[in-house]
């Protein structure tokens, strides 16, 4: 999908909302687990619920690989799932990957060949040729943790040079040299929303990838205010707040009513850029 | 297994080579396409042919999950295979992960519950919260990526902050608050094993995982030279140079003498230690 496809797609729904599927089998709802195939089930329920509310859904693989194959399986037909019935969405695959470049290669055709993400998350550490292979794909993304939304993120990601620079400046920075926004995105965590107003002198026109909204504690008008540019420039992730919304057999209508309170406050937020035209 | 234990098994085999299952299905040779599971074969084929001579496997999970689902099964049978037919190898998934903790949590069951990986190669951008999880597992390892050994490591790792201190040594220092040298590991690439004297200032007593010998140009007795410690403190990974050393039918006889080849010369650098005693 091009960058001007999503900020189409983003306009028509009125909805920045990426979906997370963080399906952890522990926490679905017991009524599940007589399924066949619990992962999926819930799943497929909570896309039907939530698929008119948002533009993107993020499949969280560590919770997949949990499981081992059957995770596997559960996650190749989400997947699928959502390419086939709902073929506009933007599905990515967070895996924040990155290896030299040769593993990095492996790893591209994993989400890209062998499935068929639109974008998938990777981890700057190893540097430029463990970006590169995942950036040979036409319409594809990668989306480069750039300042994560964890506690963690205080470790390494604030180092700063004598000259001022942080970390995850430098990331934002260096990064430009190998893909433009059209090919690129950035994690930039929403518990630190008021760090986008700095990444947006940086950034200005690229799309970021908003975890952190919810269960981690951003608050979506802060990352709004500071982080939408005039193309929207934002996918607002929501996990837990959403999935977890209700643990019961009304766990569906539950994530659908949040997507919705989600999407409705969107709505507002991205007036501004409407009306601005 | 512990560091104890990893040592005497080391002593035991005169060899601190790891062989590095990076098998891709369009290297193997030909005739084994024919196979139910080709790579597994391969696999099966390079391990009975190598183990005499080394101490670890490495299973690089990108080239598994290239493969999609059969690359999953090839993975486990893999795994499986090692541990049940040779059970004093150590077992490394090199995964690269690293992710909020209650993701880590999850990548964590992956390779230590799911599959029974001694060891699992993380990233470190994310910080402590994204490396803990792994750290509750008994016997079970984190290998933390310090200093990588490609060209990339140049663009991030070596930041260097207002005292002087660089990314890669910061990594070294701060996550020695987060596991001993029981439970961690370091990866530093061969390429830059000048680099390994340095390091051992800072991480005087822990294991390293040195790839990038042989096919990325590592030299062995320079990583010995500066890297050993006296209780061995090293894993070195070799590949390519061992798995794809001949293409033709004889390619586990190739192994066999690569694998021989370096465990003799490791066997001469283990003396400098067991004869300092």
């Amino acid at each position: 999908m091009s960058k001007h496809e999503l900020f189409l797609y983003i306009v028509r729904k009125e909805s920045f909302l990426c979906v997370g599927l963080d399906t952890d089998i522990k926490k679905i709802p017991s009524h599940l687990l007589m399924e066949d195939d619990p992962v999926f089930a819930f799943n497929k329920a909570i896309i039907d619920a939530t698929q008119a509310y948002c533009v993107a859904y993020k499949l969280n693989l560590a919770f997949y690989e949990s499981l081992g194959l059957s995770g596997q399986i559960a996650l190749e037909k989400t997947a699928n799932y959502i390419r086939q019935k709902y073929p506009d969405q933007f599905i990515i695959a967070d895996a924040k990957r990155g290896d030299i470049g040769n593993t990095s290669e492996m790893y591209a055709r994993a989400v890209f060949e062998s499935a068929d993400y639109d974008a998938v998350t990777v981890a700057p550490y190893m540097g430029e040729d463990s970006v590169k292979p995942f950036l040979i794909y036409p319409d594809k993304w990668v989306i480069l943790l750039a300042l994560t939304s964890n506690k963690g993120s205080q470790d390494f990601q604030f180092m700063t040079d004598a000259a001022g620079e942080r970390l995850f400046e430098k990331v934002l920075k260096k990064s430009q040299d190998w893909a433009t926004d059209e090919q690129m995105m950035y994690v930039v965590g929403a518990t630190q929303a008021e760090m986008l107003k700095e990444i947006r002198k940086i950034v200005p026109n690229h799309f970021l990838l908003v975890p952190g909204v919810g269960a981690q504690g951003g608050s979506l008008e802060e990352v709004a205010r500071y982080g939408m540019n005039s193309k929207c420039g934002l996918l607002v992730n929501s996990s837990r707040q959403i999935i977890y919304a209700d643990l019961t057999e009304q766990f569906a209508e539950a994530a659908n009513l949040e997507a919705r309170k989600l999407q409705e406050e969107m709505s507002k937020y991205l007036q501004w850029i409407i009306n601005a035209k």
